[in-house]
Order: structure tokens, then C-alpha cells, then sequence
């Protein structure tokens, strides 16, 4: 099928590196064969324009688009996007796909079978030499909560319970989900942290849930309790980390993401013996899923020429 | 319920440290009030004994029993305990544990995720504070083949499938498995190596499966396979182990048994950057469920006076 040269194409707009962007532009042309996909460097797509692709734009990119009406992140997370205060009051649409919760919970079932099966204490024992066996648990008895009920906190309970740990999760909403015993408000979470041994963030970045991963919630978590942060970097308030890892309140602690990524090589976290660091590998998003997945908003959007609803602006997912 | 002292007392024999003997003493008169256990130093009871229940008996302690009529193992593996050329020739039963198969299980779950999500090759990259994110397969891309296809195996499968990993499965009899790809003799082995991403060792340490962690069976795996041995030290041949990791041929292996335990503090194995070492913590015996099991057993015995079957000893298990 050969591009649709009467409609006006559409906008990709990234701040990735040229390979990166290039094998972007090739899965959503192979999902979208009648639609053009064009650079806003050019001025007759940047004034004709109705949909911008985005996967971290430049700042004050998406500023001056007369013709734009709504915006597809390439990414599950869009806190960096909305932080623009640029960006034109228009629906954003973030990624919500099937494939990378199920990624999702397959790390997140990773995680906390590392934790667990006490991998990192037999990594430290195999760097000295040491034949020490450690009492084991039944994951009946380990309880994980889950920080976010979204579809990749659904997907990771679903998985946790098959393995047999029993889940607890919190959410802004507290709507109920299955199989999870589920929390909601400031008590509610405080509750649920002291039944925790394993508390796994996957919330959104907001301006509610900026540094909740601190020292008010590791105090509530029981003596030795493990971390896993597949949130973002700036949930962690890093010196509360430190010292709650330092002092062996926290036993141990699987970070995903950072503040700045890449982690600077000279940063304090990468010699850690209480951390475990992964370079934000925990969902990484499929480029045929997610543009299969855009691919349908925007073959919709052509056909009726209704708007999709994007993410609620002041909640910031 | 107090013993009964008409019937002649159960024999416990081990050579385990006191603490850990006296710790399976208390489970067992929990899970059998009504029965009196021995130790063969009594004479009385090693003249009476019918039941001997063994975890390492030393090698002629069950020589000169004269009543005895059977053996229970505390061990799922009876390769040590046959290899002892006193041994009555009375019936052994090894210990059928569904929970040691779950916990068995789990560990292959957590194994094969350590391997399937790179953990190993992260976990280096801390140690050089390096920030490189390598591509991701997802779990139906991966396959998965157990060597031994026994309740253990069977356990690992259905949990290996849960987390969506194609699964291949070996054993002597090639009994159809649920949603496994069962392959039989030698050739259905070679066939299944071919096609393996991750091996995983649970066969029974018997005569012909021996050193079968060997060159061959590596020489079949595609380039950085990974191996998880959680059977016995004894089926891996350690120098092509180490010649197989050394070349990339193999990927990376984890390690949970070893031909002498404790693995002595200056073993070559403890330092390789291509293992991960367990101390045989893939699957702990539970005493309590151990027991309740034994228990089991020798109650119907007293009601039937049947003695129940035991392993094939030609076959090993």
C-alpha cells in the first residue's frame, strides 16, 4: 500500500540517537503503510500536521503546530512530556500495551525471585568463598506489595500468584483488583507496608508520588524487607536509601531506574553491595508492539475523526 | 499419644550433625507420636528394628539389622545410600515430596529468569560501572529443555510454561508430559540440544546419567546456551564445563551442587566469571513435610503389614 498523499502526514518527533529513530520510523511505516511520516524540520508537515509520534521530543518541539490536535508518547511513562510547559493543551496519549505489562511482570517476577531465593546474599558469599545456607521461606510466607495497580501492576499480581506469594497493592484509586488484598489512602499503604517483604514500585511519576520511595515508607516496611524499584528514578529519595540499606533496615534493594540514565560511571549507587543495578531493562518497549498499538489510534482517529482520550493532565498518567 | 512399646522402635540413622539429627527427631515423634525411635547403638533396637529411616546413614550401619524389613530415605536422591555395597537388600523408598517439587520448581523458575533476563551479564557490568542495555527476548523465544522429567521436572514445566517459555523435557522413558516437547534416546536428546536456550539439569544421579554434563551434550547447545545444574555435582564433567564457559560456548551456568560439599574455600569454580554458585539451596528438605510423609508410610504399614515399594535399585531411583 502506498502512502495517502491527500491526507496531512504525520509528525515523529524524538531526541533519539539517528539509529535509534531510524528503526522507529521503519516499524511504524511497516504498521501505518498509507499514512507519511514526516520530520517537524519540515515546514509544510509542521503547519499541516494533526498527530505528533513522540518519544522524548525536544522541548518547545510540539510549540508552534497550528494544525495539531493530539499527541501518541511512544512510551508507557509521559511524566518527562507533561513536565514541557510548551506543550500545546492538546490529548496525549501514552502507551498502553498488552506486551510490556506482560514484560513487566516477567521482571517483576524476576526481581522478587532474586530476593527471594536470596541471590544476592550467595553472590556476596560466593565472592568470599563461603558455603552458607540460609533458612528458606515458602513464597506462601513472603508477602509482595505492589506500588501501582495499573496494567502492568495487574500483570506482575497475576504472575506473583501463580509463583504462590501473597500480593498486596496500592493504588490512588484502591479500586479493587483479583487476587490482590488492595490498599488505598496514606493508612491504608501504611498498613500494608508493615506485612511487607517485598515492595515493588510501579507507580507513574507525579507529583504525588515524587520521592515517596524514602524514609517515610522504609520505616513502616518490617526489619530486612527487599526493594525493587521499576518505577522511575525519581520515586527514590537516594540518601534515605542509603541509609536505610546502610543501617540493614532494608535488606536489599533491585533499582531499574535512575534519576539521570545513563548512571554516571563515578555514581555512589554502582558499588552499593546492598543494590542491584539494572540499565532500565525491566520493560523495554517493543517497537512492532507499540506501533501496532498507535497504529490503531491513528486508523481510528482517520475513520471517525474523533479525538482519542489522552491522559488526565493533572493526575499525569 | 504416647509410643507404643509392644511394637519394636523405628530406627533413625545419620550421619548429620547432632543439632540438625535432633531437629529431625522432634519432626518425626510430631508426626508419629505413637512410635518410639531408636538409634542402631541400642542393642535392643537394632535387633527388633523392621524401619530404618536414614539421611546419610554411614557406610555398614544398616549391615547387621536382622528384622529389617525396609528403608526410608529423608533424601529425595538415593545415589549415595545405594552405593553402599552393605546395604540389605530390603526395599528403599526415597522421599516424594510435593513440596520439595514446588520448591524445586520455584528455584528453576528463579534460575531460568536469572539467566533469561541477563542478570549475570548485569550484574558484571556493575561491577565496571557500565550502562549497556541489551536486547530482550521474550519468554516464548526462549526455550527451555529439564533433563529428568520425574515430579520435580514436571513441577518446573508447568511453572516454566506459566511465565510463557517453550519447554523441552529428556527422560529415560519419554512419558508424554503436559505441555512438554518430551524427547526420548539419544537422538531425540541431540535433537532437543540443538534447539535449547537454557538446560536444566534434575536427573537422578545413576549410572548411566553420570558425568552426562559433558562435552557432548555442550558440543550440541547452540552458542551461549545457559546451564543450571540442580541435580547432582557428579553429572558434570567440570573440566568441559570450564573449557565450554571459557570458549563463549556456554554462556553462563549456576551451579547448586558440586562433587564435594561444602565446595572447598580454594576450589577454581568458586572464582569463575561464567558461575554462579549456590550451596545446594535449590530445593531444602522440609523436615516437617519430610516427616509427615515418613509417617505416612510407615502407618500403613503397621495397619497392613504390607512393605511398600521401593526404588528400582538397577535403575538408580
Amino acid at each position: 500500500m502506498a502512502p495517502d498523499r491527500t491526507r496531512p502526514p504525520l509528525l515523529l518527533v524524538t531526541s533519539l540517537e539517528p539509529a535509534d529513530e531510524a528503526a522507529w520510523r521503519e516499524a511504524l511505516s511497516r504498521a501505518m503503510p498509507d499514512e507519511t511520516l514526516a520530520s517537524p524540520d519540515h515546514p509544510d508537515a509542521a503547519r499541516g500536521a494533526e498527530i505528533a509520534i513522540v518519544a522524548n521530543p525536544p522541548p518547545g518541539a510540539l510549540a508552534r503546530l497550528p494544525a495539531l490536535r493530539w499527541i501518541h508518547s511512544l512510551w508507557a511513562g509521559v511524566d518527562r512530556l507533561l513536565l514541557d510547559a510548551t506543550l500545546p493543551q492538546v490529548p496525549v496519549l501514552r502507551l498502553v500495551d498488552p506486551a510490556l505489562a506482560g514484560a513487566m511482570a516477567e521482571a517483576v517476577a524476576a526481581a522478587v525471585l532474586h530476593l527471594h531465593r536470596d541471590f544476592p546474599r550467595y553472590a556476596d558469599q560466593q565472592r568470599r568463598h563461603v558455603w552458607i545456607q540460609h533458612e528458606a521461606r515458602p513464597a506462601q510466607g513472603r508477602t509482595v506489595t505492589l506500588l501501582g495497580l495499573g496494567e502492568m501492576g495487574r500483570a506482575s499480581a497475576a504472575v506473583l500468584r501463580t509463583l504462590g506469594f501473597p500480593v498486596q497493592g496500592w493504588s490512588r484509586s484502591g479500586a479493587a483488583s483479583p487476587g490482590v488484598a488492595v490498599a488505598s489512602g496514606p493508612d491504608g499503604l501504611a498498613r500494608a507496608l508493615e506485612r511487607t517483604d517485598i515492595l515493588v514500585n510501579l507507580l507513574p511519576l507525579t507529583d504525588e508520588t515524587r520521592g515517596i520511595l524514602g524514609h517515610d515508607i522504609f520505616a513502616r516496611l518490617p526489619r530486612g524487607a527487599g526493594l525493587v524499584n521499576f518505577g522511575r528514578g525519581a520515586h527514590v529519595v537516594e540518601d534515605d536509601l542509603i541509609v536505610a540499606l546502610n543501617s540493614g533496615h532494608l535488606g536489599h534493594a533491585i533499582l531499574d531506574v535512575f534519576a539521570t540514565e545513563p548512571l554516571p560511571p563515578g555514581h555512589r549507587l554502582w558499588d552499593h553491595p546492598g543494590i542491584t543495578i539494572l540499565p532500565h531493562v525491566a520493560a523495554p518497549t517493543s517497537r512492532a508492539s507499540a506501533s501496532a498499538i498507535v497504529a490503531t489510534a491513528i486508523r481510528s482517529f482517520r475513520e471517525t475523526g474523533t479525538v482519542p482520550v489522552g491522559v488526565d493532565r493533572a493526575r499525569g498518567y
